[in-house]
């Protein structure tokens, strides 16, 4: 009898913990992703900001399933998906499923403005990030080269838009890197001087935390040194002019931590999306009509048997990982459709770093603060981080910082955007 | 009275060991540098064959010399230097100098042939290591995605042209990376299988080791399934092909480690250069003509006064670096030009690795191989890298490396050249 063939689709939270929930099973897994390693997304912003490099919160896809028999990984881009035909389509494969899960993710978005891209990147790949690092490092020797004061003032202003826990983290963390990090090196600017904002449309900041706890992040930005603007959507971006309601900030480097949207690949299948491009799926996390067909993780947009709207975060998509792995598992067993379990959606709470000994935490009506939550930041982020020596590297890298305040990353690479363009002037 | 200034143009070994030299001097030194950062360029290739990361080879310039109050870094890029006018006219400045060091190192040569640079890319810059990174790595991604036997052949194919020490190191790590690394991950082709050339024309490789050494090099390359292929120059390269005297190889990874030349700012000077377009110097490393004008390291052409010609190594940019240090300080001690010493080259040795546990040295008339020789290299290169979080990040590196047979940076990042291609097909 031929094995059953299970293809997943991108090697995230979602889609690597179904692979290795499937591992036993007596089917053909295979697992299509676009890049080569699974990237550990919580840490992207320290790549972002100089403190990590990008191998440290990457492991090949290979390297961490290279070892499991029922399955094979294969590097390529899924073009479109045929429901009917139950084949997925992708640049250099033509793939039959019995089961099929969508596990891609979510890109940056921005409510339709895709133009503010290029001049406010988002936050979401290996390759943003370096672009991000270079663009930060690159003001400030930018600045270092000019004589024009109002160009010094925009070229060391930095703004991030959206006051999530990605948009805090990122501005906490450019705060530190202009006050802490830079200073010492430049002789003619004073990096210290960065501005830093923070811009977010609700009224307040880190809006799924408690009161106090968003209150507390707030002070502490404040106290770093950021400039906390809330209650203040965004009008218009455009390269180094960042426009609110009430005011514009002349800033080189624009941030973008405002939104993400479903991975565009959901529209190859040619049904109707939820907000944000989500694939709507049941309770058991399946296309309605299309029950081998799941959607898990920030793809997905799925109502769970409590009535919670399921968030977009990594517990979730390795919680819905596990539920359609069991469910795949049991219709093995039984050999044909069997009645599906509700997913139920456990929240285990929430964190957000702000910067050096700060953090806020809540998890089951507990609430953390300060430095206790910051060593339990570390301390959840190291065990969930990916390899052994990606561990051992970011401990090392992350007791350097402490104690010496540098950053180990502090490396401008690529070719610029602008071609060839000169630091400066 | 106005502090005399002195100009350094690179910041590679020469550059900042000058810097470093001059640091109690009551002088105004600006070093100039395209990149932010020193670089490590004796452990590029290992960036390029993915086990270290790009940061852990590089250190911040700023970082470096910041506390050095005599000194201000600049990033930019020498477009002119006005000799008789005493300018260097970079992309933001205009800089008057005093005294003018030109360390600006030596960039992959072609013998002419520039257009083989896009298919035999050389290893001279952070970018230049990632970028073959990327071009490794995918050219196995590509493997496991294609069907067809010739084409699987040519992209696990890889052709390193040039058998000095980097040629070797960089075909004893593609061996091992193919070999030990890969294998595992792959369900279609067989990583191991792949096939890694080593072309040079002079008869042996490792010409500047004795014969003995040079053998033993040899016989552990082919020991490790590497094809040396020497006495057989390089007629052409083109996309994926390697034209040789007596045969063609297919291969899609075609490395350049065959020569260099120096930097081409030095045809800016508007003097007549020296062989592989070097700066002419005497033996005070100064311009005929022009005293108060240096040149140190690769992108100088140099006899010393023991009629030897000084090799483009590391320790010789560095000893040059000390003697000009050494004449500008007894200069500005005696308020006006005085007798210069000659520069003497002391030759220190040569090592290179060929893969795990096993390198060739010779310091001295004494000569070392194996395992031996290995640590020595290993502790040698440990202790010459810039900042402490270096060493121990590399270190860590190394030893994850040897226990486990992994890589620490198996990622493929960046756009690849042919845009948005699929890995295959």
């Amino acid at each position: 009898m031929k094995k059953p063939r299970v293809i997943v689709l991108g090697g995230g939270f979602g889609g690597l913990a179904l692979c290795k929930a499937l591992r036993r099973s007596e089917i053909e897994i295979t697992l299509v992703d676009r890049q080569n390693h699974h990237l550990f997304q919580p840490l992207l912003y320290q790549v972002a900001t100089a403190g990590l490099s990008a191998p440290e919160i990457a492991q090949p896809l290979r390297a961490i399933l290279g070892q499991q028999e029922n399955l094979r990984v294969i590097m390529d881009e899924v073009v479109s998906i045929d429901l009917t035909a139950k084949k997925v389509i992708a640049r250099a494969h033509v793939l039959d499923f019995d089961y099929l899960v969508i596990a891609l993710g979510a890109v940056t978005g921005y409510f339709g403005h895709h133009e503010w891209a290029e001049h406010a990147p988002g936050l979401k790949s290996l390759d943003d990030a370096t672009r991000i690092r270079r663009k930060l490092l690159l003001a400030f020797e930018r600045a270092e080269n000019s004589s024009d004061p109002a160009e010094i003032a925009r070229l060391t202003t930095i703004a991030v838009v959206g006051g999530g826990p990605t948009g805090v983290e990122m501005a906490g963390a450019c705060a530190e890197l202009a006050r802490k990090v830079l200073p010492g090196g430049f002789r003619r600017i004073d990096p210290a001087s960065a501005r830093i904002y923070l811009v977010e449309a609700a009224p307040g900041i880190l809006n799924t935390f408690s009161t106090d706890l968003a209150h507390y992040a707030r002070e502490r930005l404040e106290k770093m040194g950021v400039t906390v603007v809330s209650g203040v959507p965004v009008k218009e971006v455009g390269p180094g002019r960042l426009v609110l309601e009430d005011r514009e900030i002349a800033a080189e480097t624009i941030l973008w931590a405002a939104g993400v949207e479903a991975n565009p690949v959901a529209r190859a299948l040619g049904i109707e999306l939820a907000r944000g491009g989500r694939i709507p799926v049941g309770t058991d996390l399946a296309l309605a009509g299309h029950p081998g067909v799941f959607a898990i993780g920030d793809i997905a947009s799925c109502t769970d048997v409590k009535g919670v709207l399921v968030p977009g975060v990594a517990p979730a998509a390795m919680q819905m990982a596990k539920h359609v792995a069991t469910i795949i598992k049991n219709e093995l067993k039984a050999g044909t459709r069997c009645p599906r379990r509700a997913f139920a959606y456990w929240d285990k709470g929430n964190m957000a770093t702000i910067g050096r000994s700060a953090a806020v935490a809540e998890a089951g009506g507990l609430e953390m603060r300060g430095f206790v939550a910051w060593l339990a930041w570390l301390f959840i982020h190291l065990v969930l981080l990916v390899g052994l020596r990606n561990r051992i590297a970011v401990f090392i890298q992350w007791v350097y910082s402490y104690i010496t305040y540098r950053r180990g990353a502090r490396i401008i690479t690529g070719v610029p955007e602008d071609g060839n363009a000169p630091p400066g002037g």
